[in-house]
Formats: C-alpha cells, structure tokens, sequence
C-alpha cells in the first residue's frame, strides 16, 4: 500500500518520496476591515485578566474575530476572504497583540485556501512583519511574512482599516 | 563551546553547522473523540463573546480540549495519543473554528513525541486540511498537513469521531 492508503496507525518512509520544495512566490496585497463598533461588529471580546479595564494596553484582553478583507482600503470594495482568529493583548508596557489568525480566501484562484498567520502585532508601529506559518490548498507547505501598515483608526468608533502586504513561499 | 554549551543569552554560527534535510515521511492514522456531554466532557468551554449564544455558528466560543485519539473508530479501541489544545469559533457565518492544538503521542515508538497542528477546520465540509506547523522528539522540524473527515457526529450529545490521516515531512 502507498503512504496514503495505509490503514495502521502509523507509516515511515524514507526519501525519496513527494517531497515538497516551494516553487512559487505568491504576494496578496487587501485591506483588513476590524470592525469593533455598531450591533455587526467582527471582532469582540471574550476574555480579560483582572487588570485589563486599568490596564494601558488592555493587557490580558482576548478577542475573537472573522474580519472582512477587501480588494481596496474601503469596505465596501470586493471581498477577498476573511481573517479569522483570535488576538490577545500581550503587552504591558506597548501595545502588542498575540495574533493566531488564519486567512480564509473566498475569490479568484485562492478560493478555499487559507493562510495560517502567528506573531506578535506591535499596532501602534507604523509597519508590523507577522509570520506566516502554514497555508492549505494552494498554500500547502506555505511559509513566508505579512507586512501590516495601518491605514485608519477611527478613535471614537474604535475601527480600523489595516492594508497588508503578505509574501507567501509555497 | 558548541552552539549547546553557550551559556550567554545568544550565540550564532554560521553554516556548516548540524543542519536538518527531512529525510522522512510518515502517515498517521487515527480517530479523534470530541466528548462534550456526559460527567467528564475532555472538551470544554472556557470563554464566550457577547453573542455566542444567539450566533448560530456560536461565534466567540472558545474551548480546550484533551480529546482521545484511538487506533479504531471505537473510543475503546487502543488509545495512541491525546489532541490537546483549543480552538475558537470564529466565523460569523459558515461554521470554522481556528485549531490550535498539540498531537501528543502515547504509544509505540512516537511515543512522547507531539505534533503541532494550527489552522481552520470547517467542521461541516466533508474532509478539512490543517496544517502541521512543528513537532518534538521523532518531529522535530516537522511540517505537512492533516486530513479531518467526521466518521460520527452525534446531534444530541453533541460528541464526535473524526478520522484523522496526518502526513508529516521531519
């Protein structure tokens, strides 16, 4: 039986075998809609540790979010996919997110393919490099970095606009 | 000193140094037991948003989770390991949940080593890839991707069997 069709509980094969070498650079560049505000918000609160609300940072704050990414800075424009994931405000001093999110994408070639994003979100810094970790579909085996830049933070509402660059060895 | 003597904060080298080709892949084959009813559920929920309970995907859930995984679909059949991690609800629409979770084995010669896997699982698609991020011990530099497909998901108890084929480059 091949590797994929072995039915006991575990099979080791050694080289040579298909293999995965990334052959292929892929940059997706959208805008990233965090919606905190009105009775639809896509990011909300789930979590927070005793000294969140007098916190600076809201350290110990998490969130739970499926955040709308479109083709151009407004939200209106076409939808691509979604980030879906949760942050946690990990930093007491500056404020800096724990980001676990994995980009769902919903148009074009990358439909149903993913990419898994992991790191730490300094917000306030003007660009923001997070890995990229993993990726599904067409993403398999993916590896490679998001350049975050925020482009709007409406003080009052709390929204933000965040335009990202991700670079994408698959 | 060698790169594991130094007592220092860091210490770099430049190649040649111990590197790591994968020179391995194995298939493993297993069925996972989301057990949520009953007097000791190995999931459980930890954290809700404001409208978990009115979202139908329960958006903003997020659980941890110590689930059997056995060499059967029966969960009495051999136990080979543990699924143990969380994962958050996090799509307002189509039911996902980010993953986060570690693939601790408990028997035969991986035994001791774990598996990190972390992305999207929409659970009602009918076989769902993740990826394998990392691994300890046999994993080591570990990367691939999982294949999840429901075998059983009991509507009332709300308890599941997933089989589970893991195929890992390390």
């Amino acid at each position: 039986a091949t590797i994929t069709e072995s039915k006991s509980f575990s099979t080791t094969v050694k080289a040579p075998y298909p293999g995965h070498k990334p052959d292929k650079l892929t940059h997706l560049h959208f805008y990233f809609h965090d919606i905190v505000s009105g009775d639809k918000p896509t990011s909300v609160q789930v979590a927070n540790g005793p000294t969140t609300n007098s916190s600076a940072t809201g350290f110990g704050l998490v969130a739970v979010v499926d955040d709308k990414l479109t083709v151009g800075p407004e939200i209106t424009s076409e939808e691509v996919g979604r980030a879906q994931g949760m942050y946690a405000s990990a930093d007491q001093n500056k404020l800096g997110l724990l980001m676990a999110f994995n980009l769902v994408f919903t148009k074009g070639k990358f439909s149903d393919s993913t990419v898994a994003m992991y790191g730490r979100n300094p917000v306030l810094s003007k660009v923001r490099e997070m890995p990229i970790i993993g990726g599904t579909g067409a993403f398999r085996f993916g590896r490679g970095y998001a350049l975050a830049k925020t482009l709007v933070f409406n003080i009052t509402s709390g929204d933000a606009v965040v335009e990202y660059n991700v670079y994408i060895w698959h």
